[in-house]
């Protein structure tokens, strides 16, 4: 049984909402009709301006805060949502939406695609930052926000808040980018890359149609999420957390000299990649990492110019990022500064020195809570004041 | 047809060494006989006293220099070793061995057991960089070499010429160590098991008996190469090599939306991936990554304490490490460098700034060679003067 802490936002269940309008997408695809899981803290406000959407990453959900009643999980971002809490509930109207394409509620490959009568499998179109933000507009519409007070997200969450700032510059008022980037590296597309061959090349994924064989590629998906795993924590985390502390040790202290868990660190990454891939959807997770490899406003919108992409931002903007965030070191978040200021854009940009790499986003070190809530005060003043 | 340059030292062929005395490892078990792969270069001297060894790294062989006229390949280290090369064949009669265990012609598991007849497979003993030392320690008997004048190595080389200085003090001159470490972090273990367990879960994997099956657990080699090979480069070598070029664009220009090569970072990391599961064994690759994991001078000669480990050292030292290798980075190196100068070694220590990541050891940086030039100018002049 999980203790609810005292701010809480209690028990909370998604609700699924159907939309019967087709989606184009960036490849020219088009979805038809689609579900996305949806959970909300807080009131909206008369003026539904109160309203603060946030956009989760790689494996995260809908579920933000709170306790699922019937999983009992709590949600992913709870040190940060919740009555009290940085990003008030009871100031806010919190929306949490699990992306299309993804695997906790949303259509995705896992879902049954009405033309064959099963599952999308890899038939289900590649998504990219920009369609998850298309379909997110669909709910703020249908909860008739015209405006969110602040869209929020932390690592790909931050891509998608700040292609909101890109695509629909008058539907946010302000744009929070955490641990974030405004593209991925030669190496972060390396590692995406790996990730991907493990699960493509394992037997058991049979071309993206597992769902068919009763089975699922869980070794790759194991292994892809060992690799990600690595990148999450900093080098320096990881030697504080494991250093060369040993599990397991034969009779005399001495090593076994045999491929059974010895250190910590063996045991710790083994656990995490065979929890993960009892739970994901190794379909998503392929297509989550092409999203993430794609994203490049500077490409999409400015010729190539950073700069050039964000002239007709007017969010004012919250950038955060991690002195030992090494997946989106801070010198990514600075370039992002740097292209708004050339834009006069608002900017407030915090560089937290934190220890826990770019996991940092999703822990809740004081300063960069602080940071955050400040910022978030700020917004719910000029909320009062009708600014 | 290679063209060979004018100071290699050469068309050179790997000589076969057996060894008929049973060698105990440090798991306790032991390799009744062996055969060692060994190539020279340059002419042992009367007194035997300017011989070098060269110890290898993970991938790499016996084959240091020169051409082999059966595969036309060069040496890994031909860059470094030849006549009037950084260290020079002219003045050095230098040594390369292959690991025992290794798959380029000693001893290992794809070798027949002559108790089972069959490969050794995974019954091969997990080898620790003591043992290997122990085994070259047969091939200077071999040659009469009573002292080399260095034992060098790059990498996991370079852990074997520093356990050569610890193991062995009055069997060598000079310790020459570059980008290596006193010990792997929690993070280069991580990555490790994340190769291994790529390995090992490949189903063509066998429980390491799969040459019994007449296949080889190729998917799982190339993932794990894959994620060894951008551990051995910089983020800024791959931005600068690929950054976000693509290689196959759609025909308007955009992305494909699918799980073909896009990048050319992608491109370059599945070719390395798969050539590599062509020519390499993957019980090798596993009991290699072992024993790095393992390498830990300090908690097997000093309680856990570096500077106590290498107490009986006599050899002078040469470190070098490289800016922006972030798998063996040089904090590791001064830590070395550090416990020596408690002992009042003589050392002297090289951070070379250079962009390649791991990989600069292999490279040709001019202020890089000309550190090791002109230390084995100082050993020559040494060794002519009877020093």
């Amino acid at each position: 049984m999980i203790t609810m802490s005292q701010n809480s936002v209690g028990y909370v269940r998604p609700v699924m909402l159907d939309f019967k309008e087709p989606l184009v997408l960036s490849s020219g695809q088009v979805v038809e009709n689609y579900q996305l899981a949806v959970e909300t803290y807080g009131i909206l406000n008369a003026q539904a301006s109160n309203a603060v959407l946030i956009c989760h990453a790689l494996n995260a959900s809908h579920h933000v805060a709170g306790i699922n009643p019937d999983t009992q999980e709590i949600g992913w971002w709870d040190n940060m949502v919740g009555p009290g809490k940085p990003l008030d509930t009871n100031k806010f109207f919190v929306i949490g939406i699990n992306n299309l394409g993804s695997c906790f509620g949303s259509t995705g490959p896992a879902s049954i695609n009405v033309k064959t009568g099963k599952p999308w499998g890899s038939d289900f179109p590649v998504m990219a930052v920009e369609d998850w933000v298309n379909a997110q507009l669909r709910v703020a519409d249908y909860f008739g926000i015209k405006r969110f007070a602040a869209v929020m997200g932390g690592s790909l969450g931050g891509m998608q808040a700040l292609s909101w700032a890109i695509q629909y510059p008058d539907r946010l008022g302000h744009c929070i980018v955490i641990a974030s980037t405004p593209g991925l590296s030669a190496q972060n597309i390396a590692f995406n890359e790996v990730a991907r061959r493990a699960i493509i090349t394992d037997p058991e994924f049979h071309q993206g149609h597992y769902y068919d064989y009763q089975t699922v590629p869980k070794r790759g998906l194991s292994v892809a999420r060992m690799i990600g795993h690595i990148t999450y924590l900093s080098d320096d985390d990881m030697a504080e957390k494991f250093g060369r502390d040993r599990r397991n040790k034969a009779e005399n202290g001495q090593y076994q000299y045999g491929y059974d868990i010895e250190f910590e660190v063996e045991s710790y990454l083994r656990y995490q990649g065979e929890k993960f891939s009892k739970y994901f959807d190794a379909n998503t997770y392929l297509s989550i990492t092409k999203a993430l490899d794609y994203f490049d406003p500077a490409r999409q919108y400015g010729n190539g110019n950073l700069h050039q992409a964000l002239a007709g931002v007017q969010a004012k903007f919250l950038t955060v990022s991690f002195t030992t965030d090494w997946r989106f070191p801070p010198e990514r978040s600075r370039e992002l500064v740097k292209a708004l200021l050339k834009n006069k854009r608002d900017v407030i940009y915090a560089e937290i020195d934190a220890p826990h790499g770019h996991d940092a986003f999703l822990l809740d070190d004081p300063t960069y809570h602080r940071v955050v809530r400040a910022y978030f005060e700020r917004i719910a003043t000029q909320l009062t004041q009708g600014v």
